[in-house]
């Protein structure tokens, strides 16, 4: 893993370019499968024959005898440039799948070093370039969102596909440098008390044969009701229990009426438990190592080039490249500062008259309030975490702080919120309780736990989660972790404006496309 | 990537040794996170003090004052072998969770060569050995699946979750290698006509409010009926036409009431698509490519040791290491062979007289008859791909075969099977059909497709299935893929005798825990 670095834009251009000539030379010993991106950085001295390349035609533009046709591939932002004879060109509507051979050779014009002069044509999938809806014009995120089907042949959505893709590939990397087993906790599950929000059942469609109580049948298949599960988290923790380190990329689902930028019913959620650790500290120092390596790795990747240097007219609705380039720089950043929740308050509490809500302690941050955190205490730069917040307002599942200090007005728990500048909570982890009785308890206190049964092993009094009470019961280690909504980061990182563009086939309340 | 070999057990064991060496090298460099496999290859020659391990108490035996503990962590199938003083040892209960500080010391006992001679034993995780489920005696599966929290801290199903983290780790890296882009395609979907079997359908649970009309109000969230995906090949499809070859490893859901060792209604599936091929050998190129690479890559990996040099004794239910071996090593082997349907129905009916079930031209293969294409084309040994099955059996969206030979009974698409020995199907492939018109034919000859229609776009006659074939409409290339069974995959690997014990939450008729 490379130092991480405060990179200023010029270095940033210099590792770009480093990759650039990388990419050249795999080029060279791969022709067989030559992209565009790859293709765009090859610059010979002297014209190079029997290029073959495939791609969907973006536009074509007349000009006497011939046509200038820009050709992508969804490998880069940038279209390659090819000229045709017009007597070829019949068939190059926009749209269209095309493999074109010919010459590539250094172009007069400034735009691109090189275009391929195209000695053979052929269609493999043909368009109707009138009633294609994805033109080279500017179109609204809103209309886009109309055909998910066909949204990532855009230049931007292709960038989006391949920023998604790196970053899995580079956190693999990560988490299995560190000893951290993979795993794939269920999706459909038996509890619907994790506290995480309205949840989604899931029945046999009726296409199987219905008896007469319907009602019955629906829980038939698996003999008790099932949910589509809300987090991992629980699941993660036993499987903590068998190797100790464990992570998964899964998707969750809730089932909430909302309609914001920021939530979808159905995404992906990166959560990670560590076994044997005593505090928060190495739970937080892996979130943040985690965020740094995958920012260090890709920022010098083509992908995130197409994100960090398209120019401010490339029409679309992503956030300026400049403040796309802070965040990740901020990623990148060492030492994020680390503040108690109590502290905060405190803190907010001096400046209450700039916010609409009053910071109270008891009460959740709003977003104002994590907005200035994350400006004032993380410089506007760096990641901020936030710690220790009241118990009463944290689900159960996390541990009581076992020595709280005195001036502190009520029990906190062992959890933290991560906070970026500009869009708020990115993470959020906790210490687990690992102790059976505590356990209990707070499932009691906040009537999970049914009061006559005590939890007893094998009883189903506990919401569905007696097998979660029993990880306490032999052999439970101090335990904890974290979660990433990994749509979120990506929508962080690439700077697109609502989660649901950043997801190919995005659900929420009302909509669910193809 | 090192070249494929067929490897003999004495260079298995060579490359393990070699893997050893390494991972040594990885222990000395962090110390902080010292595995209990990582500690098992340290062999100082003079006595290191001050050596912590982390772990679950396996067994205890008292020997005169002096306790000998077997500790694992998951890490390795091996436990550790602790030395602890009786009056220190009072809460080392089976299955407790703790921390030992101490001596690693040769040992003068032959089954290891260190030992830890324990100084400070921290109980982390008190257990109540009188109750512990699990027990260092042999626990059949059946018994076993009835705790599937608590079944993964056995020894075995430690291996299992290990060989599962390192095969995804294995697969992303093959990918990512040839530019190919992993997608996250949705998981509730519109279709619940692919063919592919009994689906699950979505709805709000009920603690949202419920309107009189009760079915109206299941479809009111996403205003149609939802379901849980049985593949995500089509929406794959979408993708691989914006970026060109897409690949997930991706929860997929079957209602079926099957009650096989084969069968579960979630599992995780391994699709990958290519665009711009022209026909099936590169697809089954892939295939081959990304099974060997996976293979040779892992061979090495101390786990994989931990499944092929098992003793007979070990108590699982594993397949024989023996045989388990034979399957990665076939898997190794370059140049599997390929034989058509037809060719392979036609070797059938030479030997019609060892099956239950005559080979007919047109009907499906029965397992006994892949067993003996297995074994008879592929020498018991290689993977045979059988490809060119008869059209009127396969999907809807397989391409018919373009030029198909004379003497041939009747159509055929381009796809494949790929069987393995004993095991029968791995994978399957095909190419899809890209051209609009035929692509309607079949829909509408398979009653996809309602004939008033014609499939127009944007009217909801395909089953849910417009967006599909939109897709056609503009710029569709040749493509073709494959998906693997990932679970069943794995139990070929490991040699575990039905997918419910591959699967560390597994879901099927009937049974759905935690």
């Amino acid at each position: 893993m490379r130092p991480a670095l405060a990179l200023r834009p010029s270095s940033v251009s210099r590792v770009l370019r480093a990759r650039r000539v990388a990419s050249f030379h795999r080029y060279v010993s791969h022709q067989a499968s030559r992209s565009i991106a790859e293709l765009l950085q090859w610059r010979p001295a002297q014209a190079a024959d029997d290029v073959t390349v495939s791609g969907f035609v973006r536009s074509v533009r007349s000009m006497k005898a011939r046509r200038f046709v820009a050709l992508g591939d969804g490998s880069s932002l940038a279209a390659l440039q090819a000229l045709v004879e017009a007597d070829h060109a019949g068939d190059l509507a926009v749209g269209a799948a095309v493999r074109l051979t010919g010459s590539w050779v250094s172009s007069p014009g400034a735009a691109q070093s090189h275009e391929l002069h195209v000695r053979r044509v052929e269609v493999l999938g043909p368009s109707d370039a009138k009633t294609f809806p994805i033109q080279k014009k500017y179109q609204t995120p809103e209309y886009l969102r109309t055909m998910p089907h066909l949204r990532p042949r855009t230049p931007v959505n292709a960038v989006l596909l391949r920023l998604r893709s790196e970053a899995i590939a580079s956190l693999t990397q990560f988490f299995a440098g560190r000893s951290f087993t993979q795993t794939h906790p269920p999706i459909i599950t038996s509890s619907d008390c994790e506290g995480a929000g309205e949840v989604f059942t899931v029945t046999p469609a009726n296409n199987t044969p219905v008896p007469a109580n319907k009602a019955a049948s629906q829980e038939s298949f698996f003999r008790s009701k099932k949910y589509l599960t809300v987090s991992t988290q629980l699941h993660l923790e036993a499987l903590a229990q068998a190797v100790g380190n464990v992570w998964t990329l899964s998707p969750v689902f809730r089932a909430e009426k909302s309609d914001t930028s920021r939530h979808l019913s159905e995404f992906y959620m990166l959560e990670a438990e560590m076994s044997f650790v005593d505090d928060l500290g190495p739970v937080m120092d892996l979130a943040e190592d985690m965020l740094r390596s995958l920012s260090t790795n890709l920022i010098e990747s083509a992908t995130v080039g197409d994100l960090l240097f398209r120019s401010r007219n490339s029409g679309s609705d992503l956030a300026p490249a400049d403040e796309v380039r802070r965040r990740w720089e901020g990623l990148m950043r060492q030492d994020w500062p680390r503040i108690t929740y109590s502290d905060a308050v405190a803190l907010l509490q001096r400046k209450a008259d700039l916010f609409e809500h009053k910071p109270t302690w008891g009460a959740g941050l709003h977003s104002e309030h994590e907005k200035y955190l994350a400006e004032y205490v993380g410089g506007g730069e760096k990641p901020v975490f936030v710690t220790h917040y009241p118990r009463d307002i944290k689900a159960f599942y996390m541990r009581e702080t076992p020595t709280p200090t005195p001036e502190i007005p009520g029990p906190t728990v062992d959890c933290f919120d991560l906070l970026v500048p500009e869009f708020c909570e990115i993470a959020g982890g906790s210490m687990r309780e690992h102790r059976l009785d505590p356990l209990l308890d707070v499932m009691r206190r906040q009537g999970i736990l049914k009061p006559p049964s005590e939890g007893a092993p094998g009883d189903s009094s506990c919401g569905g989660l007696d097998w979660y009470v029993d990880l306490r019961r032999w052999g439970c280690p101090p335990h904890g972790g974290f979660g990433v909504g990994f749509d979120r980061l990506l929508s962080y990182l690439a700077g697109v404006q609502t989660v649901r563009d950043i997801v190919s086939f995005p659900r929420w309340y009302g909509r669910c496309d193809c």
